[in-house]
Parts: structure tokens; sequence; C-alpha cells
């Protein structure tokens, strides 16, 4: 694990390099010729890019999505809609490009990673998998730690090395993994020091009796220890193999650089939880969409975050994520291409 | 002018085909490899596109924003925070590229098109203007009707030529002109039967003094005449050559089976009164985004439509329009690509 970067350069002087420019960022935008704000959450978009890139003229022309796929011994105490073969049979629509996630990339032109972080069962050995099992799915949380130790800090490190690989302007990461809703709100609880039945949601779809039937379990499992965890011993209790490795590919790609663009409930718990282990990740992170499951609303709160994109999604896979690369490159371009009131011979406001 | 179309097909049989149809749509998105409903709001789009393109491999591979550009003799009397030489030097700037609609439509891989409607002194003759121009910019609608009623019919004709040439899946439109978000207040005003006061907003930036000022005008305009118009004779009295245009070219675009990606303030305002000359236009638009400017709100409330984002835009050229379209993709792309539960094997719900 990498210890956690300064937030930015290190002394006075690289404090007052820092503020003028965001300040020559400003001034860049102002002299666009639109009225003064006008467009709105894409001019701070724009902003957070070219400090992200350090540069004027920033670009957002590669992105990858990234999916990491696992199973939760969770899953066998009944906490979700879904069987848990489902995790496996959904690696493999992935892997037939069937998933929403495939063809939503395909559509936005993002590339698409499948990456195989311990799914119950036999390994699959398949062209386009990445194949790093931490284990064979997680043990049962509501018991026992969901993982050993070791397990977690190799898992954040496997995921640090995928996020962390060049080429790339931006990242989205997805999560497939049945139960890993309920994984996320005892993460999310136990980070924030919360009850977590104020964490609980449907997931992929729970009647009114698999919800309470799903809130009794997780309180028993949050019950084991104590009400507030530091992020590792969280991830190590009640994480999965997916979400923990999708912790370290958003430290991996704040690192080399990249922006990362936060999906639904699930991906921004593992983003508290890796902002909290490098808080530098904080500043490279985009939040795309605002989940219909409802402790995603707690989760960004904490965080201070107002997601770009409001649609109703409660999917996944890096779904909502990918919504917002073309936002991404909108910003982006916005501010290396778009022409100045003096470049352009407009008049000012009178 | 076309005739309005009919709302549907004619008689009983095409009605239950119609329902028949519906009904094979929300089966196919419902029978795709994801929890029930977990695509939110884009499956709801998912449909509308369906039953434009009446297929249930709906195809979003073209698009083109068309920016129509015109004078307001309005803008003489001080509605604006800009001087009215802006339209022309922002037609200049849209030939160079240089404009938030250019960059962001290059970005996004939308064709761009550009329209002289009426824009004040001796037109410009570019490779990459479609000259059409009504006049050499309205009339001040304080005084008298902004054009004539053989103006107002030439540019919904020219506008729907223009909205209804083929090659494309969907359209977005743009529009350029000071004074145009007083005249589209106008507009609406006159088409709800509202004060216009209740529709008068800051602009392209207005500080409060010229807010009142501004707020005057349009009153003294508005008295004129009745409080509630037809849509012709809205369109004429207080109307634009490029908002009339872009009126008339959201009904071509209707009737070439497109798509229409509806932007702010003012190409709402346009939408409302093509929906009133045309019914049919209803069913393709797709409301692209809730602008800043404070009388969106009150048209979008009319037509009973909720945008699908809300970046706090208020530039107008077909900017926030263009941002829906890679929603669009995704849309399209997910149901006519995802595998389906039978298809890929997965378990449904248990």
């Amino acid at each position: 694990m990498p210890e956690a970067a300064p937030q930015n350069g290190e002394g006075e002087g690289a404090s007052a390099d820092s503020a003028a420019f965001s300040r020559a960022v400003q001034d860049a935008i102002d002299q666009k010729t639109k009225p003064l704000g006008a467009l709105g959450r894409l001019e701070a978009l724009a902003a957070q890019i070219a400090e992200v890139q350090q540069t004027l003229k920033p670009v957002a022309k590669r992105c990858r999505l990234t999916v990491f796929a696992a199973d939760h011994g969770i899953a066998q105490a009944g906490v979700s809609a879904f069987p848990q073969e489902v995790t496996r049979q959904m690696l493999q629509n992935f892997l037939a490009g069937g998933a929403a996630a495939n063809v939503m990339a395909k559509a936005l032109g993002v590339e698409f990673a499948l990456v195989d972080a311990g799914v119950a069962g036999t390994a699959l050995r398949r062209p386009g998998l990445v194949s790093v099992r931490i284990g064979n799915g997680t043990r049962n949380s509501a018991k026992r730690s969901a993982m050993s130790a070791a397990q977690c800090r190799r898992a954040l490190r496997e995921g640090h090395a995928i996020g962390g690989e060049l080429g790339f302007d931006a990242a989205c990461f997805g999560e497939m993994g049945i139960g890993n809703t309920s994984s996320a709100s005892l993460v999310a609880a136990k980070l924030l020091g919360l009850p977590v039945g104020h964490l609980t949601g449907r997931g992929t779809g729970l009647d009114d009796d698999g919800l309470a039937r799903k809130r009794r379990i997780l309180e028993a499992a949050a019950a084991r220890t104590p009400a507030e965890l530091d992020p590792e011993s969280a991830l190590r209790e009640y994480g999965g193999f997916e979400t923990v490795m999708l912790a370290g590919a958003m430290m991996g790609a704040a690192e080399a650089g990249k922006l990362i663009l936060v999906d639904g409930f699930i991906a921004t718990v593992s983003a508290l939880a890796a902002q909290r282990l490098m808080p530098d990740v904080a500043r490279h992170l985009v939040f795309a969409h605002r989940s219909a499951e409802p402790g995603h609303g707690l989760v960004l709160g904490a965080m201070d975050a107002e997601p770009l994109l409001d649609l109703q999604l409660r999917l996944g896979e890096g779904t909502g994520a990918l919504l917002a690369w073309p936002l991404v490159q909108a910003a982006a371009a916005m501010l290396r291409d778009m022409a100045s009131f003096s470049s352009a011979g407009v008049s000012e406001k009178s």
C-alpha cells in the first residue's frame, strides 16, 4: 500500500503556486465566449479536470470502465432478491458483451475491462477476463470477518495496480456481486459510525418481508464489532473482494493522475474508504449520479458530494459512472477549445 | 405548413396494435439482464425512442445540432446585458468553431449546422452558413408586431424543411440572438395566458436594475395584445426569426420521425408553440435539461415535462440538448443490444 500523498504541493511557495493556478483556471473559464457562469456545473467540472491534470488545456479522450466481480458469504444468509449463482452468470454475460455495462460502454466510447476478484466456484479462464481471485467468495460477515487482513491488503494492492494502469484520462469502476449492497451498507455504517439500519435499502429489489429480513441480518452482523471502525478494519470485517479491490483501484487511479468517475452507492462507499486511506483521492473524484438506493444520500452527504446526474439508476456495474463521461468530455473541450472574448472579437457585457 | 398529423394510427385496430407494441417494448426492457426498473429514467427514454422509431431495435447513431441565429428589435429597448452586435459576432464565432456549441458538439460526436435566420446587418456569405434570412432582425415588439404574418409563415416553412432533412436519428436545435430570452418570455406568456412578469429572468446576466427595466419593457409589450394568443399570433407578435424557425424545425423533425432533444427555456417555448401547432410533435420531444432561467420551470410544468439533466446551464445554443444525446445513445443501446435473462442464461429474481 502506498502512503497517503500530500493534498497539494509542499510549503508556502507551492501553495501560492497552487492558488495562482486555480485563479488562472477560473480566469480562462470566465473569458470564454459565454455569459459568466452560464455553463453551470460544467464549469466547476472543467476546473476540477484542469486541477487534476494541472493544465489549462485538459484532455478527456480515453476512459476505461473496469468491473470487479466477486461473491459474498452474507448472500447465503438471504439478503438479496437474486440467488448467489447470478454473480457467476453475470460474469459470463459480461464476457459475452450482453450486460448493461458492456453495451453502454460501447455506446459511449469507453473501453471495458473485467476482473474476477473472487467469484464462487472454479476459476474461469477466458480471454478478456483478468483473474485476480482473492478467495472463493468472502465468508459470511454476519458471523465472522469477511476476509483475512492479508486478503484485504492483497485486494487493495491488486486493485491499486489495476487502477494505476496508464493510458487513460479517466477511470470508471463498477462492481457485480450478489449481496454487495448489504456489504456496502455495513462498511458505510462502520466508517460513518451510524446504525446500519439507516443505510439499508432494497438493493436489487427486495419486497417488504425481504427488506425486514435483510435489516435483521445486517443488524446482527453490525453488532459483532464496535460502532465505528478504521477503514482497513471495516473493509476486512464487512467488505467484498470486488469492493475492496475497487477502493484500491481508486487509490491507484488517483496516484496515476486520473479522474475517477464514481458510480452509485457501492462504489461511493469504496470511494469513502479510499479517501480515508489516502486523502488525495478526494480531488480526483467526480460523483456521477445519485442512486435510488436510499443509503447513497447519507454517504454522499458525509463526503459533501453533489452528483452530476439523478436518473433513478440502481444497477451498479459502473453504469452511472459511464453516463458522466460525456459530461467530462464536454467540460474538458469547453476549457481546452472554446474561444475567448478577445480571441473571437466578441463584445463583453455592456 | 403541413397539417397536424394524428397522434397515433387511425381507428381501433391501429390503437390496439399501438398498445400491443407498447407492451412488447416494456416486456423487452423488463427481460434485460438487470433488476426490474434498475436503469430508472433510461428505461422510459428507451421506450420513447422505440415508440418514435417503431422498433425494438432502436438506432441512435447520428445526431445534428442546428443553431439558428437572428436579431431582435426589442434588444434596442435595452433588455439584455449584452449589446446587439454580439449576435453577429457570435455568428462569426460559430463559423470559426469557437463557441460552446461547436466544441461540445465535436466532443460528443454531433454534427453542427448554422443558420442565419435574420442577423442584423449585411448578409454574410460563408461556407458552412445556411442563409435563410427572414428579415434584417425583427421589429421592436414593445411597439408593434415583431414580424409580418408572411414572415412568420415563411420562418415556420423554412425551419420545417431544415428540421426534416434526412440522415439523422435525432436533432438538437439551438438558438443565438441578443434579446431572445425576452422574446421567449413574451411568447410563453401569451401561449400560457400568464403575466409576462412570471416568466421574466436575468437572461445572460442582468443585474437588479437591468431586470427591473426589462420587466417594465416586457409588461408594456405584453399590454399591446390580449392576455392569451393562438400560437401563430404569439410567434408573429413577439417571436424571433430564429425561434420561429426553430419551432418549424421541430415540426419537420417530428414528421421525419426523429427524436428532438429540447434545449433550455427558449427552445422549450418554441417546442410549446410547435406542439400547439402540431400535437404529434409531443411524443418526439426529449426534454434535455432544466435551465437556470426561472421561466423554464413554468413552461416545463405546463408541458408536463421533467428534463433529464439539471446542471444549472443558461447558455442556449443547444448546449443542454447536446448533453442529453449520450443518454439517448445509452438508452437505445440498452434496448437494442443488451442480453435477456433467457438469452444469457441468467437466473431471475428468486
